[in-house]
């Protein structure tokens, strides 16, 4: 089998690869126990993923298919090899996890990224900086900095806008029931691009999204525990 | 085949149903094709449902089986009736669902209720106002004219934290995808209540989800679209 390629943000070291999309596609990946190699990606080199149309990553490369986006690389994954373990369960699933991958966008990232945004700035390579912090201080209309500022208490806010993840975790060990489906990697993604770039303390330990998080961590012999980050 | 009976909510208008609970059991009925005999019912009337063991509507009375709560309604009535059409639509959809059941729970119930529930108390019977007023104005901390202030103002925030729907919708027709499932019955179990009961106006006429009611209401021979409330 030609191993599959993907394209993954990093960050000033090649290693730290950090970006909550690429996190959802290397899950998904090992859930089809299929092989890839993660290459690393920095923000302004455009040219390089060009073939995808688009400047964005992930980017999936396997044999002739180039895929972008993490929603369509799933996809892609599900149909291309469907005799692999399924990401989304069956039935009506990959419809059902769609909800999901919305309210990660709309909740869970943007509230995460106001937070743990100035630690990416400091891991970013430096050829990276400048772009980062102008497009996304032009998006959340403020600086980095103050994003920030006063974490501590903003986090409140958004530990609360998790519950509908906490009453879920509280009736089952994973999204997807007893054993985690694509909606788990969509969101855990979002907790591992945080452990990645942040030390800053995002979950109580007591809090059912810290074990289950815990438990996403030790997944496919600990793929997303062992690499390079903060201790979660 | 005996009737099932599934004790409502009503007002003082006895046909008046309104409880987005009920709604999601009513809608998870006519999806499984099977009759049932909806019995008004109202919040002071505990000793007619104390043989489930708690005092909340939704109560399903099938045989000699009795079930209460939303959600256990739901798995009974896939468990008990396998043939019918799936509310959970296979796989891992049951799982997947929980997930919807609880950002309804957190979010959308919680910020409809303070927006609607001036218009509850009005249409309750004489004998529930009190103990309606009470409890809420308990549980909120607020009393309900306070909630209802400026609401024209508040709904904004509202549809903002409808935006993972918004973003689903745009992408397929139901949360289920090409057909409803009970995910779509636990949400628009939220949006019937108000409608049941409120002549405010939530939804504009251009959102996705304005579209998704309305198809919806128009589920089942109009089951819902055909029961006493405002137009939508």
């Amino acid at each position: 089998m030609t191993a599959i390629t993907l394209f993954e943000l990093a960050g000033a070291e090649p290693d730290r690869r950090f970006s909550p999309y690429c996190w959802r596609s290397r899950m998904a990946l090992a859930h089809k126990g299929l092989e890839v190699e993660g290459v690393p990606w920095r923000f302004v080199e455009k040219e390089r993923i060009a073939m995808s149309g688009q400047g964005a990553v992930p980017v999936l490369v396997d044999g002739g298919k180039v895929v972008h986006d993490s929603w369509n690389i799933a996809e892609y994954l599900e149909h291309a090899y469907p005799d692999r373990p399924s990401l989304f369960g069956g039935g009506h699933g990959r419809e059902l996890s769609r909800f999901y991958n919305n309210w990660a966008a709309s909740v869970l990232l943007p509230g995460l990224f106001r937070l743990i945004a100035i630690d990416i700035v400091r891991h970013l390579h430096e050829g990276d900086r400048d772009y980062f912090r102008k497009a996304r201080e032009a998006r959340f209309g403020q600086s980095l900095e103050a994003m920030a500022e006063g974490r501590e208490e903003k986090v409140k806010g958004l530990r609360q806008s998790m519950q509908p993840m906490r009453a879920t975790l509280e009736a089952q060990p994973y999204f997807g029931g007893a054993a985690p489906l694509y909606a788990d990697y969509i969101l855990f993604g979002a907790f591992q691009w945080a452990r990645c770039i942040s030390p800053f303390r995002l979950l109580e330990e007591s809090d059912p999204v810290h074990a289950w998080r815990g438990r996403m961590l030790l997944l496919f012999g600990g793929l997303a525990g062992s690499a390079k980050g903060y201790p979660a």
